[in-house]
């Protein structure tokens, strides 16, 4: 009998016990063909179907328009700092990049190597950074506090900060640039308005399945003006003119993903899911802030993140001990990033709200204890 | 009850059934810790044992030298072809290709694009393509047909061309010009002097693992001499400073790869490996050979690959006539690609030798029946 932990890691991050499940059931015999699905063929139509099903899933959780494709690349959010700039800032442009957290700074950081050699140019069009040794991040910008270039390429900005729990509530106006997003770690957690964006990306590891798939959801007539004159294989264009079978995909992963977003449906869709997202936020920002002796969040109210819940103790002394009798009662992966310290609870989609309310009951006591 | 195939796929293809059986017995509870390997953070100790282990266990299986190390990279051999050059071709610099199939065609393609972009060059040392619309190949180089150039920064071939079916018996010899190979079909499938090598890579989904990791083997005096002005993301000296943990790798997919790499390690070695592999290829082009009036092997003797069989009957109806019943006895994936059409059988290591005797005996009886 399997005991499964209360996983509230950071990413990769627990998935859909379902989405598991069926992946168990099927690994050495995938939908009667004798094989699992990472031995067929990505050519064949055994594969293709999961394919297939994948993007059409997310066409309809996210309501995708029609002037929008789904693809699914490699390399991880990482690798499209730099791929984006590589795509669609042609020599002597300009992009606007908004850095509130680690992920838009490394965005930024590659952007302008990506620049550099073009003379293109990278503009911070807000940074909400304060200090020094590390910067430390608290907020994401106004919409007053954007200093936007009316003919930038595109400007590119990070829904959702991991590390210092920062989240847009509301998405920024950049008037009439298109718009890039780096939504690795809230996409599928609450309802967006597609047709905003020019070009949407994620990271698997966080609300859609394993590491080692990045979707894209791209406005196809945003992706054909992208740079033609670099490797195809980083081309966004030649994977939407592929249906993402430019080369071999990670067929696994993109099966696992299907298992994930087949979940999300079956559950109600994303509209459910933002509801008990919200819930599960709810409850443990109100364990904090009902004990604002012992619990700190350093995150301004309304920057608050629905999926990476921060806070500090006291002492880090007491910090490490609530890590540790938690991971005693089954409740893992809620210390902080290496960088910052402090404790990090992730409540992404798979989070079961059972989960956060024994955080929650054990959070009380615990304060009750040590305070 | 499972039933499996008889799995002959070109790639992703058949996988060693104990390490999918492992998989699937560990898919909700990975060694103890209450969840899945996809669920874990890749900077923890659970996880970071599996990486670790796999690279050790590449170490050990391919007798690498203390002067390589072992890397994971993602976005398949094909974003290796881009990616090589940007690394390796300084502006003003030349590199070789050695092209003898459509896998040299594209990584040269792509050198192409990269070395346009910064005034450096690219200079064929050597193509075996015949024909036109589509270029055909029956045969890997002599070493005294390679042009090569003494000031190339490097020279790269690949070692097994799987659309063709060709593959080179001997390597060839490049004089103190760094070597760099794309192995993507037949690393593993034989012992090899890695010390021969600068950069090998190989896309793991022929006879290492599932599609989505990329293992690269190599000489940290090459990679560090790479270029330092490109995007970190794609700097392979950085995925050798991280340990390849510079952002999330495909975590299942390294996971996947330790556990073929214990099963070859179970099995006796690459030495054992290679033994198994000779004896399947010898059994299937006897077979071919002992019915030259109906099966033809269009590959010249010398260039023929242990990994990828490919062959011709008299007719492309008889062909789908072999495909078809051959499917009906348990045997898939033995339609040849779709550029070339024909025969294609592959013999990548998790084919076992049993499956190659099952095919060669209908083989003899089809040919009997159909001659």
């Amino acid at each position: 009998m399997t005991t499964r932990v209360m996983n509230f890691n950071a990413g990769p991050s627990a998935l859909p016990l379902p989405a598991l499940e069926r992946a168990q059931r099927e690994l050495l015999d995938f939908s009667g063909t004798g094989m699992s699905v990472m031995e067929q063929s990505h050519r064949g139509k055994d594969y293709e179907a999961v394919h297939d099903e994948a993007i059409a899933l997310l066409r309809e959780l996210l309501v995708v328009p029609a002037s929008h494709e789904v693809i699914f690349l490699q390399g991880g959010a990482t690798q499209q700092f730099a791929q984006v700039p590589m795509n669609f800032l042609p020599r002597g442009a300009l992009a606007d990049y908004v850095v509130n957290g680690v992920w838009g700074e490394k965005a930024l950081a590659e952007a302008g190597v990506v620049a550099r050699d073009i003379g293109a140019s990278v503009q911070v069009a807000a940074n909400t950074g304060v200090g020094e040794h590390p910067v430390s991040y608290v907020r994401a910008p106004s919409q007053e506090e954007l200093v936007l270039d009316s003919g930038a390429t595109y400007a590119h900005f990070t829904s959702n900060e991991t590390i210092h729990g920062i989240q847009f509530a509301e998405f920024p106006d950049f008037g009439g640039v298109p718009v890039v997003c780096d939504m690795s770690s809230d996409i599928l957690s609450r309802r967006i308005d597609v047709n905003r964006f020019d070009f949407i990306y994620a990271g698997a590891q966080k609300n859609i399945g394993p590491s080692g798939v990045v979707v894209g959801i791209v406005r196809k007539d945003f992706v054909a003006r992208g740079r033609k004159d670099i490797p195809k294989i980083f081309q966004y264009r030649a994977f939407v003119e592929a249906n993402s079978l430019l080369n071999t995909p990670s067929t696994f992963g993109i099966y696992l993903v299907r298992n994930v977003l087949a979940w999300i449906k079956e559950l109600g869709g994303v509209e459910v899911i933002e509801a008990r997202n919200r819930e599960k936020a709810r409850l443990l920002y109100a364990a904090i802030d009902a004990n604002p002796t012992f619990y700190r969040c350093p995150v301004e109210p309304k920057s608050r993140s629905l999926m990476n819940v921060v806070f500090r103790l006291p002492t880090e002394v007491l910090e490490d001990k609530l890590v540790r009798e938690a991971k005693a009662k089954g409740m893992v992966g809620i210390k902080g990033h290496r960088s910052v310290g402090g404790i990090r609870v992730s409540l992404y989609n798979a989070v079961e709200p059972a989960w956060v309310r024994a955080l929650t009951s054990f959070m009380e006591e615990f304060a009750r204890t040590n305070a």
